[in-house]
């Protein structure tokens, strides 16, 4: 295709995270290669797609020869895969940091060793643990999947220890497979996440804090820069960097916090890009992809200043009519190419602006003609302007 | 790949711009299928491509069949190609309109006839007719083919009447295939582009005026927005929508222009994205290849405004290395995915920033860095600051 070589970017997953990996790395002269075990992965439509499972080996030997370096648009492929492939090829973030944040109990025991707090954790093996935890934690808590947990899916909220077998009704089948953890239920008073990149070289830089709100366990919205960060953000960006410096790390990574009396609390760490950070591809001076596609290939890392304000949208089980986003002005459309389905991520907008106030005036106006007044009256609130 | 449809965008040519198109229309939903007669062409690399000819009736019919409109990476395709596929599928720009932009002298005639003015021009046949035009231009003056120029191809310069030889030994071969003109040579203060964008419901939207730099013919620099446009910025637009609605035009174009005195002047106009608004994929609200995809596909046009300011740096015959760009605040690569050759754009890059004076020190530690520093210091003249 060229004489000179141009390097190859494997992804292990095939969802709108590769999808939009993909998009970013084609101005660098970065071509994809992206496996999954679906044809129809929506990353399939921007860039050549093996369809395999994350034990085919053969299909997965081939995909290794093609490619400079694998990551990763899924975090739960099999630590066992992911070691596989190490011995083949250079794979970024390394499989010892990907564990260590498959696991909740081992990610939030990595949190408290860095010294970032969280909110009181027990793990869970039997019935009678589940008692035992509730004791230390209180109530109300949250019992959860150690492992392959997301977007609220294997989660059970106990109001109170009246609770126990209900929870246990939903999730106890799954100790033995994934593990459960409780947590203590903090009344925190906002969520943010701190989105951040390392380098090969250890070069390490953080987006400003954003600020989220989830509906039913799923992101719905996100506002960057995060309002009233000026103490937070500090702090962040150096727990950020000792934990990546403590795995190796290298790529991009969200970990996402809880703020309780003016201190942060972990909540989780996704190692890979992540949904708060969607709004740095027109909002910030580099995105979340494209400094994870120069992270892990050894290019210098951009900065991740914002330019403005900037509040992402989630599309949830179904796209709205795109048109009062196309009509607003700096609104951006994401469309994953994905199928409606209910509670599925198929697509997202972002609205920005020089400001926050006139970002409000952008947002609240399409927030009207497409339903999302109250959402939007949330951030207004958080700006407080 | 989906229950619902989304949208094929075809188009005829499959070089840089058709990869910039094709990365534009992902986020929208769009898929795009290029043709291209080369199986190495660089917008292969983003979008499925199909190797066909011009002529090539039986491979065109079959991606005609696939998309649901086509438009044009390249102005030269043959008038007869985009008729034929008129006929079968949505095509825009239209054809007429494709026609008039590929022929210097329709194109001039055009500009007077909706009060653009121009530089003096002559039609030229033969040897003979090239004395007479001279008569009229002066001297210098430019002959060029009337057709399949670009870039400073197929253009001789003359400085006085004792060139007419030369010219004609250069050109006089292409007179019988392509038709000739002599321009005359109009000693230009700054040399602008406006580009324009025209929906299919007659939506109508101009970026900001561009300055632009070449050398050797060929594009180096852009400046966007352009100083001191105050009074042409109007002008300018207000030429460009007589243009576009004198034409049916649907989809970006770019109208080149030259100041003299005060005054606008038409040089050329390319039926199609164009280099001088590369800047627009970073700097405005709307860049140009996500609004060239809205118009031909109906949906609404996005805001052309710029965000701050921009200048873009083309990358000719080869890339330089990426690091220093990379490592620069708000400086976005392109790598189009080339072969190296002499004269043969392989690239861009854009650095933004709030305004001209930051950009200014971005752009000028920037070229220090890669032995640019002569040409940015006549964009900082051109500021003024």
């Amino acid at each position: 295709m060229s004489d000179r070589r141009q390097p190859v970017l494997g992804v292990l997953g095939g969802g709108q995270l590769a999808r939009m990996l993909a998009i970013a790395g084609a101005p660098l002269g970065v071509q994809s290669l992206v496996v999954d075990s679906s044809s129809d992965a929506c990353a399939g439509q921007v860039a050549p797609l093996v369809v395999a499972d994350w034990h085919d080996h053969a299909a997965l030997g081939e995909f290794a020869a093609k490619v400079d370096v694998v990551t990763f648009d899924f975090e739960n492929v099999p630590a066992d895969t992911a070691h596989w492939l190490a011995e083949r090829v250079s794979v970024f973030p390394n499989p010892r940091a990907l564990a260590a944040a498959q696991d909740r109990l081992a990610e939030k025991t990595l949190f408290r060793e860095c010294g970032l707090a969280t909110p009181e954790f027990v793990p869970v093996d039997t019935r009678a643990d589940l008692d035992r935890a509730l004791a230390v934690t209180g109530a109300p808590a949250i019992l959860k999947t150690r492992r392959l947990g997301y977007d609220g899916k294997g989660q059970f909220r106990l109001r109170s220890a009246d609770d126990a077998d209900a929870a246990w009704a939903a999730l106890g089948a799954q100790a033995a497979a994934h593990g459960l953890i409780l947590e203590a239920f903090v009344p925190f008073e906002r969520e943010l996440s701190v989105l951040a990149v390392r380098g090969r070289d250890g070069e390490f830089r953080t987006w400003p804090l954003t600020r989220n709100w989830h509906t039913d366990g799923v992101l719905s919205l996100s506002l960057a820069p995060a309002p009233d960060i000026d103490a937070l953000q500090p702090r962040a960006a150096a727990l950020a960097r000792t934990l990546a410096e403590r795995l190796d790390y290298v790529g991009v990574f969200a970990l996402e916090l809880f703020v309780k009396d003016g201190e942060l609390l972990g909540n989780e760490m996704a190692p890979r890009v992540h949904n708060s950070g969607h709004w740095t591809i027109e909002g910030a001076h580099t995105s979340q992809f494209e400094n994870h596609v120069r992270a892990v290939l050894g290019l210098p890392l951009g900065d991740t200043g914002a330019r403005g304000a900037s509040l992402m949208f989630n599309w949830i089980g179904e796209l709205p009519d795109p048109a009062p986003l196309l009509r607003t002005v700096d609104g951006h459309w994401h469309d994953y190419g994905k199928r409606a389905r209910p509670g599925r991520k198929v697509g997202h907008a972002t609205v920005c602006a020089p400001d926050a106030s006139t970002l409000l005036e952008r947002a609240e106006a399409l927030a009207q003609v497409i339903g999302w007044e109250q959402p939007v009256a949330a951030v207004r609130e958080a700006v407080g302007i």
